[in-house]
């Protein structure tokens, strides 16, 4: 039920649609009525739905979090670690995203997809997709 | 499991409670003990939980949103659709919210609702509700 | 599948973690795979994933978000209730997270803690965990 998969993402701040590896792994699972859990083992990183049919989507919401939690905006942690508004967003925009799954599919809009979000790349991230069956018959 | 309804919004941004609409599908279901999916399938609309006793509240929430991803705010998405704000709110708030399930009602707060944020309308929005019962006896 | 514990916050603004009390909870419950659900019945806090190994990051969340939702900041509700900066900021953040469980345990990443966050305390709050197991087999 549960499966992962690693990416590398390549920049600082980075949005990759992830919408393939999960359809493949739900497909696998066999499971044909449920939800789907996407989530990131991380505290800078972070997954959305949303659409990617125009990428420029992307780079919009990385510019809008990044206009409102600034990069070195006199953060505590930033003394520590300089990746304070790393964590702020991805504290904001959440680890997970949880999916119906119906006839074997995940239930998506025409525009939605599935991504994650990278703050303090580039690094090597997992995500965890879990299938979760629907038993009630 | 799976069921599905429509809602029409009214306007180009709203909120609208859509707590009566998922608790007559809960009871539909005669699930007692579990959780419920509220998703829906849109990149320009989203799911909140929280008080509209006062709906005040929302207007706020959204006046909010406003000011912190203004309209038109030189977005590359712009170009092409003109909804680049929509799109980074619902992303932000994210399509959907996860509720306990207990003797068969929904277990939220006394000062919880469960409403559709609406940021590109107005539009017809579907919304899909998840029952997952609890098997674990 | 369920069980609520309270927590008494100290702080206007506060975050708290509560992740041993959940993995207390899953522990307890003898699940080895599955989801878990952590929900606060309450609409204004939330629930974040996030690191905590340097708590200085919970106080960069709340001030980036008091910048961006300012306390006072001429809202509706503001009128009847004094809190609607704690509503705004709940609304965006989230009542609840939904964390794999794999081999009995929380798959949380290094860096990852589950803690509770306070907008409008200090007050007596409820949190609701539920274990939804796998039965996939």
């Amino acid at each position: 039920m549960h499966a992962r998969f690693e990416i590398m993402t390549s920049r600082h701040n980075e949005v990759r649609d992830i919408t393939s590896r999960v359809q493949e792994i739900l497909r696998g699972s066999g499971v044909k009525e449920g939800v789907c859990s996407v989530y990131v083992p991380h505290a800078t990183a972070a997954v959305i739905i949303n659409e990617n049919a125009d990428p420029n989507i992307n780079s919009d919401l990385l510019d809008a979090l990044t206009k409102a939690v600034p990069e070195h905006g006199g953060y505590l942690h930033d003394r520590i670690d300089g990746n304070a508004t790393a964590h702020i967003k991805a504290a904001i925009i959440g680890p997970s995203e949880i999916i119906p799954v119906s006839g074997g599919e995940l239930a998506l809009g025409a525009w939605q997809d599935v991504m994650l979000c990278e703050f303090d790349g580039p690094r090597r991230r997992q995500v965890i997709v879990t299938i979760i069956p629907d038993t009630h018959r």
